[in-house]
């Protein structure tokens, strides 16, 4: 069964810090939000997990498999390392809409982002037993040939990103699933048992809506690092194939 | 005089460089990404310049002050640091949007983005003389109170994302200007010559077509991270005054 | 029973790298050398090993409990992060001298470290069963009091050193024991079956031959970093009691 | 003239921190140490001076050409990093151990370096002038074929090690130099006014103590890092010519 734990990582008391005792010099403050992200992805990938930076102040990770003993090692490992610190939320939910919904919620009762006695909260209620991850990586065809090397560098992250949006919105509304712009042409949907149909009726909604033709691997597994490999693999078989939709499973999927 | 120097840094051939022999690990290409930004953010900070993630894999920064010697040495504490290798196309622009365009196109004539023979390029020509950069530091009025508290973390990273979109095609349609989302619910953009009516109408344009209440700070300065600062400052003073548009200048804007 | 097994982690080819094509700034080797402990530091830890950084370019693991597969994992992990590859030699052996000796043998038997095709080699073999690991942390009476608020910083790190170099000679030679500076006034020894008389006997030989005076705590564990850490709260027992040797055990000590 | 500009960097009450509330991971704290260093040495080196990590706790700096605002914009730097903060104490001297001398009284005046309430003090008299610097670069010869492919790599540490005292030493003794390992078989002595013979006695003593032969190659510059590549390059001539001690200069060394 589909259960996808979330975990929200937020910055504690943040805004603040960036502008006290007067402004940081912003490539100071993309140094820290660049390094953070680059540690938690490792901390969390040693656990089998994904973060996405978000709005790097306030990430989102898919975390089955992490109970709150590891939650708290990984916030330990942030206080170890930076001037500012961690709080985390941590639920579970049939859809991802509905985890991090419940993370966020988790977090917030503890009190405000910007409270400055709200520090290293880590809340919530891991998965008891298993819970497998869907996970499903798009890119975009040609974007090399297409994209990169004929228009401008601006112009072709405008369109990049116009793909990316209308993806975030269409997934989020239609299957209450969560997507992350990673890079080049690259977005990762946390999903929830979407059938091959309705990663091809989301292809075309995008092709439609912003011009931008995609394809997408899915992957399904305990664990989201594992599914996140199995949907890496089915894309390139899309690649091999010129296939628009490849749906494979991770080597532990049978466990789920 | 308003006089931008943009460079374009473009990974060399990363794309299948990221699927070579076969797909690494999400986490392991995040982790590369984020600590390269994280470097080239520093390196470029200290010829005062600024750099914006954009797509990750090709990323564009204000370089105003840093000759083509200058670039060499960025470029070459990448390869001293990294398996992979960075290209450079550099070139100045009365608008942000012209010196992009020229950027880029010096990075395109020497051959494809995933031409594997194509690596360390550094073609363009950078200011002779001084040229002054305009930056405008946008923010999200109350986001934490009204976003941040209030909504699930994705809800929140939607709302600010379909503001930064509808700031993005404003600005660059009208303006001619680049935007970078930079975290929270910050947005830089890189303009020209542009007025306080200017700012009250991407302001206003904002709010009626994405529902997002933003404020700006404004600097001039010839160099990123002066005129950065001093729009960071102006930022600040919004903030006391509950004014939404300041305009400033940096130390030396006098000279410019 | 104690079987400590050891990796040489050397990099490939490394002293030709730093002069080619011309000698690279000394700073930024450092950064390379300090940023790649740092990674392989974490590495090694997350397989609850421990490093020392050594001459930096070979790096001397204790790495009981961790197999093949995990070392191919570190090793892809470096040649995906940095512009050089590291090769890796394992062992075991009822002493840690004894291990050393094989893990370079294995490493030797490949080729020159400065052969620039023998890259990414892994060669050794990993303990079958479970064998445990001694870890002696030792650190110098008072000497914040005594030596950094009284000396000029370089002689404090010549008494510091002096004391280094005699513990390192005395261990090796009486107890085929590996003895790492690992900074401030701390000295890790990796050992094997010592009892608290022959640490009193090492802590006498230090004070007569370079009038240091040592205190240590130790630990005995199936994995460095538990033996490391039952170490380390051993260590603070003596601080608190007064007295210079504390044998302690870690949590699963038991089971070895 | 040669004037040695030394700054002494402390991390502030860092004893106290590494055990509270207990014993921190020793691989964390290897983690933070390295990282410190690593940026600290990138920092420096922005203003052309050298840092070597000595202690890791207590870290010396050649930082002629740095004043008062550089270090502070150095001590700031680190604050917005990390969960430490660094003092630092500034000085000159005719000699290296006149001026780390006066560094450490700087800092020690202010208060014990394990004194909760002394942080992120900045004290000392930069140069006013300009006054060069004087550095030596020693390797050890066929170190690759002698020791590190042939002995076992404890045993290599060892002699490497052995060689390096005898030098700190003697240098320190007999010519008030300063001298730091920085991994391989390479160690850098910051000298002030020595010749040719006396470094061919320096390389006699310890080839008699500790049957190490070393080369040497010199470089003197007003910057410690151009007189730093000067000294690589001159290490250059010695290999390609199988000298033993060749004295070179930096390109600015005629303005000092």
């Amino acid at each position: 069964m589909t259960e996808t734990q979330v975990t929200l990582i937020q910055i504690d008391n943040y805004g603040p810090w960036t502008v006290a005792p007067s402004p940081k010099r912003e490539p100071d403050l993309q140094l820290l939000q660049s390094r953070l992200y680059a540690d938690l992805s490792q901390l969390v990938a040693h656990h089998d997990g994904y973060v996405f930076s978000t709005r790097f102040d306030n990430m989102i990770a898919v975390t089955n498999g992490i109970d709150l003993a590891g939650h708290r090692r990984i916030q330990d490992a942030i206080s170890n390392r930076y001037p500012v610190t961690v709080s985390l939320g941590v639920a579970t939910g049939t859809s991802p809409r509905e985890a991090v919904g419940e993370a966020t919620a988790n977090l917030q009762a503890a009190g405000s982002a910007q409270d400055g006695e709200r520090t290293e909260i880590l809340r919530g209620d891991p998965l008891c037993g298993e819970g497998a991850v869907q996970i499903a990586h798009f890119d975009v065809n040609d974007a090399t040939s297409q994209y990169t090397d004929e228009l401008n560098a601006f112009e072709v992250f405008r369109h990049i990103d116009r793909g990316y949006s209308a993806l975030l919105e269409y997934m989020y509304d239609a299957h209450d699933s969560l997507s992350f712009f990673i890079g080049g042409d690259n977005v990762i949907s946390v999903t929830a048992g979407l059938d091959r149909p309705a990663f091809d009726e989301a292809i075309d909604h995008v092709e439609e809506t912003a011009g931008i033709d995609l394809k997408v691997g899915v992957g399904h597994d305990l664990r989201a690092v594992d599914a996140g490999m199995a949907a890496k693999e089915a894309l390139e078989r899309c690649r091999e194939q010129g296939t628009r939709v490849e749906v494979g499973a991770g080597e532990s999927a049978g466990r789920a």
